[in-house]
């Protein structure tokens, strides 16, 4: 993602390392790198050939409302590296758990926490959101956040293993109707869960978080640039909430006219 | 709606009129005014006590995709004076059927077609929604425009009369259930359908339309200007549509940062 951050420190094996760099690349694998949240001050362990977090989740952390202090039970879903996670703490002093099935990326994770020492405040747990209440238990969450697969399992695939890019991007270990479904049960009356996603699958999202007791509250949608269509979609959902009243956030565009990021990006990015 | 088109003649009874505008002024009733719809060189009976259409009107026109020449069946649902159906006469030769409930608006449509001499090209029906099969065919309509009313019914209210400014704001005489199932009726297979709503209705609408055979196919949020959350939906559905793969058109702003309309209202309203 050097396009978001730009590259900060690879481990190649051929790239010649300082004594301070040295020391950070002990925490890097082949083919990895550190790439910096700038405006939360983290160096968080990316691999392109894995997972790389995208403007997606930043949007998301960015999206979401979280108390900066009052204490506030976190969990984001689908966790990845950790990018989410990372991001919300330049937002709360609360812990976060981040919940993500695969093990390069939990590590990858993990790795990002002991790097930035951040072992108080940030935790993964590696596990199925399926099985998570034997993890976490139900009716004890106050936010989740979640950047989910966005694609439809391809049921023409013959294959028994999938690349890790392919589970993060398609839901193979994960549907929406079984995402909403254990947000619903983590969740405390009142408790709020944030998405992003595709606005291709709108219909769905609205239909599954209905079913699993979160009321759609507020939508934000994300225009690549003006003139064009939609291509992201922020949702916020309260666990029972009431139904009526839905708000359509102000759009919200990611590039300008001459194909640059908005002030409002970098504002997220960079804190400009 | 002087902010929208100018005042261009009232009856009053105490306003002298030269010869052409006494011409005119028959057909004219007490309190009534004739507005311009400048792009379609129309003029069109109002009336401020009683209905005067809004840019609602003007942006659902527009938003509707109308063959400009193809033989194609279109009807206006809850016409009031007959607005919508006058403003696509700009965008195609096809005929336009109007339906309304109230007799004092189905009036004042039909005295403007008179007016404007378009009886071989817009026509009303005075008749309940939820009695049109009895009116028109089922399974014969191309195309479906509506400006309902927004609002839900009061049910604290125990009076027997409303006004017409009521009856057309409210869902008194046709709910949105109803709406939508008289438009799954009437429509052709792939016939389309476009409202224009409020967003914080935007569950209820996709809920009623799928029950109903519409299929949810793009929607455009209209904002009062930047910064703003939408007031404004505009809505295509298509009988048995596929369910997948909605769009969302890009926002569309009626105020600039200065207050006035921003050129985009301008060129609907104007040509300009």
């Amino acid at each position: 993602m050097c396009i978001l951050f730009g590259c900060h420190l690879r481990r190649t094996g051929a790239t010649p390392l300082n004594e301070s760099s040295q020391k950070k690349s002990q925490l890097l694998k082949a083919g990895e790198r550190l790439d910096i949240l700038k405006k939360e001050n983290i160096q968080i362990i990316q691999s392109p050939s894995v997972f790389s977090f995208s403007l997606d989740a930043v949007l998301l952390a960015n999206f979401a409302s979280v108390p900066s202090s009052r204490k506030t039970k976190i969990v984001d879903f689908c966790s990845g590296n950790g990018a989410v996670a990372f991001l919300l703490t330049g937002k709360t002093t609360n812990p976060i758990i981040g919940v993500e099935i695969q093990d390069r990326l939990i590590d990858m994770a993990k790795r990002t926490v002991q790097l930035n020492e951040l072992e108080d405040r940030v935790s993964f747990i590696q596990a199925d959101i399926n099985e998570i209440t034997s993890e976490i238990q139900p009716d004890s969450v106050d936010i989740i956040t979640c950047n989910p697969p966005y694609f439809k399992n391809i049921p023409s695939s013959t294959k028994n293993t999938y690349s890790e890019f392919t589970i993060a991007r398609h839901e193979i270990k994960l549907n929406l109707n079984q995402l909403m479904k254990k947000t619903g049960q983590l969740l405390k009356m009142n408790g709020k869960a944030y998405f992003v996603h595709r606005p291709d699958r709108l219909l769905e999202i609205l239909d599954t978080m209905r079913a699993n007791r979160l009321a759609p509250k507020k939508i934000q949608f994300i225009y690549p640039k003006a003139g064009k269509e939609a291509n992201m979609i922020l949702i916020e959902a309260i666990k029972d909430g009431k139904e009526d009243g839905l708000h359509i956030l102000p759009p919200f565009y990611v590039h300008d006219e001459t194909g640059e990021y908005t002030k409002e990006v970098k504002a997220i990015l960079f804190g400009e």
